[in-house]
């Protein structure tokens, strides 16, 4: 049991946000609302159920969501949550991405490059331990005692490889949760359909429905170079989804701002996703005018512009909920409302009454130093393979030599092997991409930083963006991913005596970057961190216990129906079928049926559901989630979200939100007569 | 004299906009706030100070303003503003964007492709004419009543080729004026820098100051092939500006919103700002990639690419100034306010009381079409020379059997010779960045319409953007600007038989383009300028005479003074000097000068001053407009703004709002001693 404080706190979003519709709700699975459900459905599910769905399911490091789906370890996941690793294996001669991969024998199974599979094996609450430790802290000691608590915690469950530990906070810090969970290192690909069928439609259906998408894929977890041996797997369903049916989803939703005050919402409205969203259609344009400079640019570039185009695409969904929606104003409502209950009561006023305004301080501060932040440290990690691994590099050696509780949170021992792993990766790195990424990025920093800036002059010195992209990836020999393992396991001495122009660089970049880290972590992070959680405790201390969390990229489970919509007017029917899927294509890209598709179509129930949309309430993270139903079989798998969905972040609308969803009755159908993939079809029916 | 009720309209921008700073206006050359100057400053112009200086003023067709500065018909104006003439008349060979342009002699002067230039000779009120015609009329017929009697005006008064007559309506229709103007069609290139010295800091430095940049250039008005002999010159200041000179901008603004009720302000923050800013940044990726593809791709885009950056910049600031400035606020205040003191009066309130409704409704249709709006009708035309000159000549068979006032605008007997001229321009069409943009544009058509919309299955049926391009650009024949001539000289008949894959497009567009501009022309526009006006009767009704009209591409004077400025709580000097742009220059782009600046650098004198900002209350349009001195001579070229200006569509703040300008001075030290053009300066100092 939870002491009562804790549980406390876990009422806020239903006092947030507007009245919570049946199935909002990204539920903890020790925290599941049976009686809610029961209320609605008249079912609910037991212990025994919700124990096997939560061994069932596995959360991908790669970002996404999964389940196990045979006794020997198969994985069923999300087509674009394998898409970097077949992209990895992929060559100039085996383009995986355009023609599909199968491993007809499980001999022909590849592991993936840079791709970890967790299993959560346990919940325990340490709340009272951190408690303990940031007890009285103020805004800089108390995100310093969290955070080296939180090292402590995980460093302390972490025993063994295979076993990996996070501290994860919930309802603000009202609640900590320690996560523990088995670890698979060793994943292999089994299957991926061709990206014409996995991702039909392309960008102009994304976030849309009706869908006609087989973005499935098989992975296998092995485990001492033997596939996982395992009873708690899904079975797949038989029989399509219909209206009403029972509907779970078991995943990893990524992050939800559902609790943010007033001052974050218009944060995110003024100033970060306006930021974002020209700085990723920019981007946008590069790389898709960068793919037509060739087929080898194409193929190289498709992964990075398939993830910006969906980010962008979010990000124009969140934007819509704060400007056209009502969520700005429903926020503005229930908070003065909320605050003006604070204040009435003395007690609660002098304990929690300043903590608005402690938020809003903090956002004024974020304002000044978001795009720095941003461009400067967060930025060079994803823009490009290279300069990750060399600020990687650059700062383990900086890192690793503190006391755990000080490091820069990823280098502590419970965080550092997912950050080595993405190190060491042989994933292959592409120059002319890196080049022209990195000269974008560092436009962007010249551009939004200024010409006469210290860090940008300090950075860019008299050179050009492009001239000095060139000099640091012509002068890398980071790509090398063997190198790269020598340096780490040689240690911090190793790495410092090592120099090129790209490892210099990350030394140049680490003082700014840092800088702007260190001030966002103290000035910002830390005071919204200590005021959310004093907002949650005002919340249950006048409203007790009733809600789910912010989501936190850690395994939750919603529950829903298979269920129709009105869009505009016109009905949405709740699935699609093979038949939609031929009549849907035109023969160009991206409504290209695969040559396989078109080979099969008289092969092909035409009445074999394809994608299906159900109440569920999630958001991105769950990808490749399964959809499970009230027997406890798999009945689909999560892949994307109506494009009502997308303001998911900041409330949820039952009327309008969907989960969409691949009908896994048409993923045999598929495999059966299109891919003729016959020991997979054995495996899933058994 | 106006009579009582038009004049009455003059208040709106005082009673909407935050109480008016001093240099706030940009006013009419017929009602000058000669009164408010003197206050002031004073000293204000008289009247033949005044209509020297209009004469002196020249708008050009490419949407610039510009300046006679010798009586043999010289005209000065930015470098950005011939810089598209330039790039027609560069080849491989000359590549006048890169090295500049000089007539060493008059012969050498070369003839714009694409250039008119207009005198504004006469304005008279048409005010009653106009209000007769329209009178008692509702919406729709409001609007094409409105659009005839304008028209018919127009064409009764421009009799001659070298007239052109335009009915301005100023103060949202509370006063029309007909302005006349001398065309010049004959406008030859005398003199235009590299662009490394015009766009010296490039995009990064765009917006900002100080500045660096000698963004002049001069052409002449040539008539009947000989120079024109005018005596409306302004002569060139021999003298650098200091801080509090007064400082006059006589030019073209080209439109601003600061009359726009709440509800558009919204509409622009929410919709049309954010469709804008991401459509934007995506085809400035795009075309950035282009340009690395190769020097002639970098040549043939480089001028499309500025616009989009210079463009994209303003729109950032637009948004900026909506999100996070106190525009919408005050306007809230303002506007419930003035709508109460309405309702309070029976007589008010029944003729006007429900503008403001009228005008939300429309913007909810607004919203509804906006997008098809812009990507059908708007886009093809700047979006593809080809695809301008096919919908143009389609067009243009399908309008000119109407009767005048029943043409689309553009059409009309008044405007079709602007629009010809565009059509049978020289200017060379580069193929590949042709079907780029076309790629593009109708990636954007299916992206953002959706794939099951009618008018996109239409327009693209089964093939990709790609081929539709490929197979449109390939297949044209109107590349060639004698075929456009001959057939707009043929005219309807001749058009309706010519047949190519482009042309035969532009007929699959027009019928969608043409439905969503009818419903945007009766439902959104003429609803909004019915409306506009009521609400500027209402206005003058309760508060009398006392302001200048939102801009409207027609002359305009503003009048303030040299003056630095703060930011961020730095002093930012009012001038520049030629030192301080060698101290500037990395040597790499965009911050490299050109080596006739570098050869140079000895003979400029260091302390000439080169750019220098002034309070003048100044907007897009207003680029090369000639920065007039207390005496009538020219002291400076306007070629921007700062960043804080930028929201100067929505309002004026005289604390931070600043025009740059390039000091006259600094244009004559760098024709003497870094381009040695004598000629030039010897008739510029004469």
């Amino acid at each position: 049991m939870r002491h009562l404080f804790n549980a406390a706190a876990l009422v806020i979003a239903a006092a947030t946000a507007a009245p919570a519709i049946a199935d909002e709700g990204m539920w903890t699975y020790d925290n599941f609302p049976t009686a809610k459900m029961q209320a609605a459905y008249g079912w609910a599910p037991d212990a025994a159920w919700l124990e096997h769905a939560r061994l069932g399911s596995i959360r991908l490091t790669v970002g996404c969501s999964a389940s196990l789906v045979s006794p020997d370890g198969l994985v069923m996941t999300n087509h674009h949550c394998v898409r970097e690793c077949v992209s990895d294996l992929a060559d100039a001669q085996h383009d995986y991405i355009a023609k599909g991969f199968y491993a007809a024998t499980r001999a022909d199974e590849k592991k993936c490059p840079a791709m970890e599979a967790n299993q959560l094996v346990k919940i325990s609450d340490v709340t009272q331990q951190v408690e303990a430790a940031t007890a009285g802290k103020s805004d800089r000691a108390f995100h310093e005692a969290e955070r080296a608590i939180k090292a402590q915690i995980e460093s302390a469950c972490g025993t063994a490889a295979d076993v990996r530990c996070q501290v994860v906070t919930l309802y603000a810090g009202g609640v900590y949760d320690l996560y523990k969970f088995k670890r698979y290192q060793d994943v292999r690909v089994v299957f991926a359909p061709e990206e014409d069928a996995a991702f039909f439609g392309g960008d102009p259906d994304n976030f849309t429905f009706p869908r006609f998408d087989l973005d499935a894929s098989f992975v296998r977890i092995y485990d001492a170079d033997k596939p996982l041996r395992t009873d708690t797997y899904f079975k797949f369903a038989t029989k399509g989804v219909k209206q009403g049916d029972i509907a779970f989803t078991s995943g990893n939703p990524g992050s939800t701002e559902r609790d943010d005050t007033l001052a974050e919402l218009e944060f995110q409205r003024d100033d970060a996703q306006p930021f974002l969203l020209t700085m990723f259609a920019e981007l946008r344009g590069i790389l898709t005018e960068f793919a037509t400079k060739g087929p080898e640019q194409a193929r190289t570039s498709k992964t990075q512009l398939f993830s910006i185009e969906n980010s962008l695409k979010a990000y124009k969904g969140r934007q819509l909920a704060l400007v056209q929606g009502s969520i700005i104003a429903g926020k503005a409502r229930t908070e003065a409302d909320f605050r003006k209950r604070v204040a009435a009561d003395p007690n609660l006023s002098a304990s929690y009454g300043g903590a608005w305004d402690a938020v809003a301080g903090a956002l004024a501060h974020q304002r000044n130093i978001y795009v720095r932040y941003a461009l400067l440290e967060r930025w060079p990690l994803w823009m490009s393979d290279l300069m990750h691994h060399a600020v990687a590099l650059n700062r383990y050696a900086l890192e690793i030599g503190k006391p755990d509780g000080q490091r820069l949170e990823e280098y502590t021992d419970a965080n550092f092997p997912a950050l080595r792993q993405q190190i060491i990766s042989p994933a292959p790195i592409h120059a002319e991409l890196e080049k022209t990424m990195l000269t974008w990025w560092l436009t962007k920093v010249r551009e939004c930083l200024g010409t006469t800036d210290p860090d940008v002059r300090a950075l860019l010195g008299n050179r050009s963006p492009g001239e000095i992209a060139d000099a640091l990836v012509d002068g890398a020999k980071l790509s090398e991913a063997s190198l790269r393992a020598q340096l780490l396991s040689d240690g911090a001495t190793t790495i410092d005596a090592y120099h090129d122009p790209l490892v210099d660089f990350a030394r140049v970049l680490d003082a700014p970057a840092r800088a702007v880290r260190t001030d966002y972590e103290n000035n910002v992070k830390a005071v919204k961190t200590k005021n959310a959680a004093l907002i949650a405790k005002a919340r249950f201390a006048l409203e007790g216990k009733n809600a789910y969390p912010d989501a936190t990229f850690t395994l939750r489970l919603s529950y829903g129906a298979v269920s129709g919509y009105q869009e505009n007017g016109r009905d949405v029917a709740p699935a699609t079928n093979f038949a939609g899927a031929y009549a849907h294509a035109t023969g160009r890209d991206p409504f290209k049926l695969p040559d396989s598709w078109m080979a099969a179509e008289k092969a092909v129930n035409p009445a074999a559901q394809l994608n299906f949309v159900a109440t569920d309430d999630i958001i991105g993270g769950n990808s490749g989630s399964p959809v499970v139903g009230r027997n406890g079989e798999v009945i689909g798998l999560i892949f994307d979200g109506n494009i009502q969905s997308l303001g998911g972040d900041f409330g949820y609308d039952g009327t309008l939100n969907r989960a969409v969803a691949v009908d896994v009755t048409g993923i045999t159908e598929a495999l059966k007569h299109i891919y003729h993939a016959d020991r997979l079809v054995k495996e899933l029916t058994h």
